[in-house]
């Protein structure tokens, strides 16, 4: 199956390539080189896959689409307070090379040359001689590739560029460039004449529309607040004259350069880059104008339309009812927890957590606010905003202050919301953090058990009328039983039972803890004295899973073979037997079928 | 616990009441009678929640807000074509109540009076005398109420708007009006005097931020596209000649009126209202405004700042393996769909479907391009915009044409994916729909069964040597059982067990077709012939759920009490079917662990 963006960029590729109006830009001679025929297009995703058409791998100079990754480098290297101070934000209504400032003398913003050359300024007065270093490398990172400069166009815009050391100059008068000019203009020139391909602008502008995040590398090369401003001076003064229309029409922020190239940037939506020499009056790229506008009209796209269902964001929201968790209950411990199953809630969340979602999720946990133990489940959620992250903020606050206890789980200390949680857990012990929820419920379980004194645990048992599995029988049948079985002890960390193995046998735990794990180490439950392990084997002939020792462990062993022997002289017992393994496979797929309908329902 | 977002908005209120600069709007007599020391805000959410502090009850004149919605208005009732002909998009780069006109002497855009004028007159131009009703029966649907109307104000305004009079006029002299020009001032004057307070500009700005449906009432008022091409208008030209301050710094598309009132829609996200009467020098509430900053910087809330993660959008992507359905089946059925697993495959969504999303979701179906059965279950996804929709028909389309057949489930006719998919249904066979996907495995599994030869549809079967429950028993120990059996017949429609009666027997079923169900009508199961239900009763007191006739049933029914007899007289056997029965449901366990783990493995 062909993908239908491939097939969309391979059909208007077609149509706009037999557009041959415009003209190829000519104020810098080494320009006028460039073929006409060309014609690429790149659409880059946020899982950073590339769609490609048509010339897409030819380089070319990337001109002033580098001011808005210079503007957002100054902002990301110098702050805001700075860059912000020399450079406007408002659209000057002029064309990109005027030289007309503001009435307090500043550039009017950052897309227009001025304001790009000043931008440039503030690196070269922060970084010296290593500015465009710094910048070459920034574009690099961008673009997920080491970028080649064309010297040619870089020398040629430099023995050329007599209106942009104009400005410079100009701006050197009033102060907005505070160090030396040539210098500047040197590192400007350079910036314009860095080679990019259609595919490199795709992923560039991918990385703007994924919050600064190479979708490619995985690398965070700016910040979202300088990702939001960068586009908002795209926005308003990006496509030259036409700010108004452009966002009314296309409504994708975007950024031309008149070596052919255009950049187009839909927030966590899509980069899609263009390249094609030939330009309108306005100096946009004729043929990547259209490929913006087809791919806007076609699918709907624009900044201002967004929906989603914030609802979705809760997947699953239950109290546990002694049933959730991995370890293996006394029949007093589970009582326990289901009279007290309102105790402990637990709430698996799912998707970016925005200022939208964190805020639902904040008035569902005030709303059935009565749980001791609050567990917020965070595997699902692999964003988090600021917003979000303040508002949780609030809600431990909130939650902590009645005097409940805050288990996340699911989230690794890359999350945004770690700082906060990290900080919460070493002022409050009312916050605490598991990797895995399942383990995060098995905690909150002890901790309702301990808390109403149910708590029984059997460090030793020797006896097997605890055992569900003999439940029913007579002392006399379980000390015959005891009889056909084998004593074992094993170390701390032995393998039990492997996977894979025949299942020749059952235990019958006596001392200590084991855990029955999958092979990938996971651990499906942990038991205690009193249970039973490997029983399966009564019906299946194959171990499924590994048992390990946790502790010292003691038990007996009863084979199958003893078992069988046990089962002709004493059928009624192994009758007995048999229907207590079914009610504990029917107690588990109780618990099984509550997890699916829990996970289902929403 | 008190909500962040109240709290937030009560710490912000406090704060910026203190705040008394700014003027009272005078240049209508009837304005100047505001009580400058109001102060309210609200703040509406995606869910239909509205949070509100201070004087958010207290009605004023809408004013210029109301230029949005009726610009809205036009552009869903006369289209986009009559609208943008008549009225610009571009900023005026002028005061609200300039004169001026674009060079084609057009309005510059609906923000400023001439706009709005125009705007109003196209709607009078198309419903005449109803064009204000039309208006204020819009405005209030915005709000989810009706709104009244302060007649001294909009008397006040009739009296000294001769500015207005003359923009009416000029455009009149441009044939922008058509019509009488005294009636469109009077909708004019009129639409301006309607009375909101900040909590109805809340949820007006919350229809606007949630793609043009009412969040409180669910009423759908404009389209998606109107919603983008308002908001446009709004962040271009909404805050007068500020626009690229106010999309870098705050980044909320608003729009604010001399009555004292601002709307603030951030789409997905929220809507904000404020009132409070002292104006700046824009004519921008003074607190208003605070308060929009406020809630941007302290949140990070920006259009232009977002960051989903769209692989979050597949929440379980597997293959059936003859386990997934409720359908019990034969033996060799389910050798059969163990082999031929690869044959189907399902695909469970979860979240809103945008561009991003269903572009990921067809990359992902082409990946693992071999299922001859692809499910597509969207009941976790409440809106898809028109871009997936779109992605969505060609990813039919290319599954269709390879042969695949394409089953959707989970969604209803109002999903804006049913035309199309409705579309395809009646042009190929290829695409089926179901409302539960359980039903779309079940037949899914059918087809594969009946594909691949291995249908043993068993329309009767009355010997018991089908039976699981019984398998290992000698044929003289199957005819013992069916002596203690008694035949029963039940007709379509006969409730055969009922939820909560004591369990006193089982069933093998011997002809037709039950179903086992919740007693809210779900259907966990289907039996055929062969098969047995009521089995619990072996280890459980209590039916758990009701069977059901779906066809004429005959059956062989084995009491609980004979089985015991049959048991102490024949314990071999005995033990057996319990071994059988633990078996059955081992088999049901491993069903539901694997869809709890593939529920949890996203």
């Amino acid at each position: 199956m062909t993908s239908p963006l491939q097939e969309f960029l391979k059909q208007r590729h077609a149509a706009f390539k037999t557009d041959d109006s415009g003209a190829v830009a000519d104020y810098i001679p080494e320009l006028t080189k460039a073929n006409p025929a060309h014609f690429g297009a790149s659409l880059a995703t946020m899982d950073g896959h590339v769609y490609e058409i048509g010339d897409s791998a030819v380089p070319f100079t990337i001109q002033s689409i580098s001011k808005a990754f210079v503007f957002a480098l100054a902002l990301e290297r110098l702050g805001q307070e700075r860059v912000e101070k020399a450079i406007g934000v408002e659209p000057s209504g002029e064309a990109f090379n005027s030289i007309r400032l503001t009435t307090d003398n500043r550039p009017f913003n950052p897309m227009v040359n001025a304001g790009a050359i000043a931008c440039s300024g503030l690196i070269h007065h922060a970084e010296g001689n290593g500015a465009f270093e710094l910048i070459h490398e920034t574009l690099s990172r961008f673009a997920g590739r080491k970028l080649d400069i064309d010297d040619d166009v870089y020398l040629s815009e430099r023995a050329t560029g007599d209106r942009n050391r104009a400005i410079a100059w100009l701006l050197h008068n009033y102060d907005v460039l505070k160090c030396d000019v040539d210098g500047v203009l040197d590192v400007y020139f350079r910036q314009c004449a860095v080679l990019v391909t259609a595919r490199d602008l795709a992923v560039m502008a991918a990385t703007l529309a994924n919050g600064g995040r190479n979708p490619v590398t995985g690398e965070q090369i700016i910040s979202p607040y300088v990702v939001s401003r960068t586009l908002s001076v795209m926005t308003s003064s990006g496509m030259y004259d036409y700010a108004g229309e452009w966002i009314y029409r296309v409504g994708i922020p975007a950024k031309s350069g008149v070596g052919g190239g255009i950049i187009a940037s839909l927030p966590a939506q899509l980069g899609l880059g263009t390249f094609s020499p030939k330009l309108d009056d306005h100096g946009n790229s004729v043929r990547g104008l259209k490929m913006c506008e087809a791919l806007s009209s076609h699918y709907g796209l624009h900044v201002l339309s967004r929906a989603d269902d914030i609802r979705t964001c809760i997947i699953a929201d239950y109290n546990a009812t002694g049933l959730s968790s991995r370890r293996n209950r006394m029949p007093s411990e589970l009582k326990l927890l289901e009279e007290r199953s309102g105790e402990i809630r637990i709430v698996e969340l799912v998707g970016a957590l925005s200022f939208a979602t964190m805020d639902f999720v904040s008035r569902r946990l005030a709303e059935g606010d009565r749980a001791s133990f609050i567990l917020i489940d965070l595997r699902r959620t692999p964003s988090v905003s600021d917003a979000a992250a303040l508002l949780a903020d609030k809600v431990i606050e909130g939650l902590t202050q009645r005097g409940a206890m805050l288990v996340f789980s699911g989230f690794d200390k890359s999350s945004p919301l770690w700082p906060s949680m990290a900080a919460w857990m070493e002022r409050s012990p009312n916050v605490r953090h598991f990797g895995l929820l399942e383990d995060a419920i098995e905690w909150a379980e002890d901790q309702v058990i301990f808390r109403y004194g149910g708590f029984e645990y059997h460090e030793s048992t020797s006896h097997l009328n605890e055992q569900s599995l003999l439940s029913g029988l007579s002392e006399d049948e379980l000390e015959e039983i005891a009889d056909l079985c084998h004593a074992r002890d094993y170390k701390t960390g032995e393998r039990i039972i492997h996977a894979g193995d025949s299942a020749a046998s059952l235990f019958f735990l006596q001392r200590g803890v084991v855990s029955i794990k999958l092979q990938s180490g996971a651990r499906l439950a942990s038991l205690l004295p009193g249970m039973v392990f490997g029983e399966m084997a009564l019906i299946d002939d194959k171990r499924t899973a590994d048992v390990w020792a946790d502790t010292p462990v003691q038990c007996l062993e009863l084979s199958v073979d003893a078992y069988r022997r046990y089962r002709s002289t004493h059928p009624h017992c192994a009758e007995r037997m048999m229907a207590n393994l079914a009610k504990l496979l029917a107690g588990r797929l109780v618990l099984a079928n509550t997890k699916v309908e829990l996970l289902s329902a929403y």
